[in-house]
């Protein structure tokens, strides 16, 4: 009997997150109804916002109660079809979570093109969720001018790294911040940032200083925390900033923001976003990323574990910054 | 011989601000040069902006040094008059600062419309700088929409007052955010808001819980620290802060923020602004604002002292909310 594996939340996490807060089941494929199709997922995105989503306090968005299967999107293919509209075979992108073989309601599935010239993990990554997120903030929140200083930290994952080249295409300064010395160097180097500063060194505070001789006009910020305060006191008088996500205070105990004066004194935006609230915007946005990728301006890498077991451990190591670039979960 | 008083910063104020930190002086008063005019001043105007120019710390305008004049807006009438735009007797705002009788280069006045239905000293609060600041930070930050809940803090005070007057008048409900009783009732009484929360009553929490059963779609903040933050957390989904001071920052040591995760939960806009940025737009509001008072539309209330050498404890008094509504010096 074909069995369709999935990782449930086992526990909310106390603390930081560990493998003991998810576990593997399975239970036995379920066959199709009329309007649905039976799919194989292959590809299993990991993503930040999952930490919110397992979290008790307050978020946007319906959480995951212990018990349910882990949310989370992927890319898979038809194995039988009871809907007009999907022929065995066809690959397609659903919000089916942390599971393998997915029975759904075929309207809540999209077709996906396999002639666009990317490859079908990039509809998890470059050309999905996180790349609409860094074409979202960047253009409608940060709407940086040539000439002007764009920042990202998480600069080498999902997101930042969409951000920065797409910045880098419209004629900005763009320094990308990073943990350790390898991500830094991929960001100047394969990305083409202008500078990067790791995090992680003893010297942050002034090698940052020394990457913003023109301070910061438009921050994209996925981190919060100390790092977010450190940038705020180097923005610029009319700067913005597209608040995207908090990594480091999800899964810790919240930053205690040492004064927000800079907001005044040099009157920031300081905007908070959910990609999610503008599903009307993503299909035009994505033609536009699917198009860059093709022609060889955004680049992208991917962090890949196998086998739906090994997503949990993926997920710690990606709120703790062990992937390098989209963390993807192999499931075939 | 005519003497001209002026009051000058004595020293940094160390911590709160005190009396001791200025000093009252006199000098001849100077004859005008070809260009220039003579002025006795009648109005003195007390803002809170002017703590951030005599504190050390970095701010969005050129402080005030020890052994300098205060500065400030002030409306007089012309003494003499070595400029062909200005007769003796025509009534001008200037920056003159604190000082009874300056004498200015004629193109840094200007002349004020005796006709326009309003008293000499609005030109100073409600159709001045503050009440400019508050048509700016409401209508191009906040932008209200018919019966959505605004929310302001200071709600007594020059700004503030008019704040929520002009929300009122939007179709807004109201609520105000005030020190003590008395200033509260004015709030809703007087002024026509729909509800005011007393920020010194023991029950501030749950008071402000009952006020605000939808929560705050526009916030416009006066104040900062912990008033700001217990505010942050009743905003609403797409809510908006026109962040125009942090009065209680100021005067003491800032607030430190316990988290800003509403900002990205509630995808909220926080935007600093500073009126004088938008010098260009003056002209037209202050007309609409004229209009307003002529019409009873807007109402305001001042504390006046009398006297420049009471100017520095008027001053203190306002930093520490002891003023109700604008706070002016009669120096005449």
């Amino acid at each position: 009997m074909d069995m369709n594996q999935q990782v449930i939340l086992a526990q909310r996490p106390q603390g930081p997150v560990t493998t003991d807060d998810f576990r593997l089941m399975q239970s036995a494929v379920r066959q199709p109804d009329a309007g649905e199709i039976l799919i194989r997922n292959h590809w299993l995105s990991l993503d930040p916002y999952m930490r919110s989503r397992i979290s008790a306090a307050k978020s946007y968005a319906q959480g995951v109660e212990p018990g349910q299967i882990m949310v989370g999107a992927t890319v898979g293919q038809v194995l039988k079809s009871e809907s007009p509209d999907y022929q065995v075979g066809d690959w397609v992108l659903s919000a089916s979570g942390w599971q393998t073989q997915p029975t759904l309601a075929a309207e809540s599935v999209s077709k996906l093109d396999e002639e666009a010239g990317v490859s079908l993990s990039a509809y998890l990554g470059v050309a999905g969720m996180p790349g609409i997120t860094a074409w979202t903030g960047l253009m409608t929140i940060c709407e940086p001018k040539a000439g002007e200083t764009v920042v990202v930290d998480a600069a080498s994952g999902a997101v930042g790294s969409v951000v920065g080249q797409l910045a880098k295409g419209l004629g900005c300064r763009v320094v990308g911040i990073a943990g350790g010395p390898q991500k830094c160097a991929y960001v100047v180097e394969e990305l083409g940032f202008d500078a990067c500063v790791d995090h992680r060194s003893e010297t942050f505070t002034q090698d940052l200083e020394q990457a913003l001789p023109d301070g910061i006009d438009c921050l994209f910020e996925n981190v919060g925390g100390e790092i977010f305060e450190t940038l705020l006191g180097h923005m610029n008088t009319f700067g913005r900033v597209a608040l995207c996500g908090m990594i480091s205070e999800l899964n810790d105990r919240p930053h205690h923001f040492r004064g927000l004066r800079p907001l005044l004194v040099q009157r920031l935006k300081v905007q908070g976003f959910i990609v999610s609230d503008r599903m009307e915007t993503w299909p035009e946005i994505r033609k536009t990323l699917i198009q860059k990728v093709a022609s060889g301006e955004l680049r992208y890498r991917e962090s890949i574990a196998d086998g739906i077991e090994n997503a949990p451990q993926a997920f710690v190591g990606l709120l703790n910054g062990r992937n390098f670039g989209k963390q993807l979960v192999r499931l075939v």
